[in-house]
């Protein structure tokens, strides 16, 4: 068997989530589809994590087993031609047998876009967080900074997930800001359930002056009401799965 | 009677263009209306430039005389609450009688996204031009320093306009990449009609070798079939009108 690495871009609006539902197959179920009609093998893939309804990607990463012989540098564009205008592999490489997305997994980038104006935005409304207060910008970004280290994120966890370790590393935050639009990005080497938007929704909750804890204090207290709103899936992006 | 002068954004990918044709009002008409529903007055506005079909902006400006004593500052949301979610106006203020939206201004910027890559990216897709050819991109950056200046640009102008002074002052050319994405930034004190998709479409077939002459010889040589293919509207915007 050949194991199979990929890399996916997807645009979240129309599905579920990376994985399937009663009624929808995700995007995973999508890619499989595609890889019965090139291969003619059912197969199971392996994603690096699960995203949430309307969550995109920029670079998620897959893995499967087939025995088909296609060459590898031709698998992006075979899976491309059967899949929607939405999703796109853009790599593909023949892995060590033990490779998997998820269990190998070092690391993970995801960026969330706010976009800060009073009014809305024709070009960025489906891909951003609009947020009409006024955001303190260097506030943000000074708090920002407390999130970096090794700490227990279980205040930054939504219920209903079943991880029993909450400790997490974040590596780094970067907070850039052109005209209305302000990105967040946030490296580290894994992420709770929802956490990258609570981390967002934090600190657009401290930048506006509604929480006024500092990010330290809120991360100690390790609860979840301390912490901000839970900001939308629809601006969030998985960037990139580090191994 | 009170001048108006209005900034918008809008996602042109629904739109036959700023001005009306015959089945469908524009961007311009959904304004007009818009006006109408507000102030009961029926206007004609002055756009600062026509755009085409498919051409996006992020600061349009127009003008229009009303005699409604709406504030202006609650014209915005007004209008908005009337237009449609891909058309938004930004700003509004108060101006002297003479300013015309088209004839007072001075200068603009416009924007081109080229995705560069083998693989359609499904963010992206609908407001950049895909070119899946490599492209040097230092040769293009060099090439389009030779575009800075006052020069006769008549073999950068699509045929069908009734322009007859063709000299125009191209102050700045950028060009940036990120990733997969190269965006050009063109700021000008006017351009001709598809002028900023020719040159676009020009730096592109230089990046890619398809054209080897140098810029300075496709503008002096004052032809057309010299210059580079017009490249697609999709991936254009105007991002900024000044006076």
């Amino acid at each position: 068997m050949r194991n199979i690495k990929i890399t996916v871009q997807y645009n979240g609006a129309n599905y579920c989530g990376w994985q399937e539902q009663p009624n929808s197959p995700g995007i995973q179920g999508n890619i499989e589809y595609a890889i019965k009609e090139i291969t003619g093998e059912k197969v199971k893939i392996n994603g690096s994590g699960r995203t949430d309804a309307g969550v995109h990607a920029l670079g998620q990463v897959a893995n499967f087993k087939i025995e088909s012989q296609i060459p590898v540098n031709r698998i992006p564009d075979a899976l491309n031609s059967k899949l929607p205008k939405d999703i796109s592999i853009i790599d593909a490489e023949e892995v060590e047998d033990e490779f998997h997305a998820r269990y190998s997994a070092k690391g993970k980038i995801y960026k969330y876009l706010v976009y800060n104006s009073r009014y809305r935005n024709p070009i960025l409304k489906d891909i951003s967080y609009q947020v009409k207060y006024d955001l303190d910008f260097e506030k943000m970004k000074k708090e920002a900074e407390s999130l970096i280290g090794t700490y227990d994120f279980c205040g930054f966890m939504s219920s209903g997930s079943s991880v029993k370790d909450t400790v997490r590393t974040i590596k780094s935050v970067k907070i850039e800001k052109e005209d209305d639009l302000i990105v967040f990005e946030f490296e580290g080497n894994g992420f709770l359930y929802n956490m990258v938007r609570i981390l967002s929704g934090t600190l657009i909750d401290i930048g506006r002056g509604r929480i006024t804890e500092s990010m330290e204090d809120i991360i100690k207290s390790q609860d979840r009401s301390k912490a901000g709103h839970t900001a939308p899936g629809h601006a969030l992006f998985l960037k990139k799965v580090f191994y």
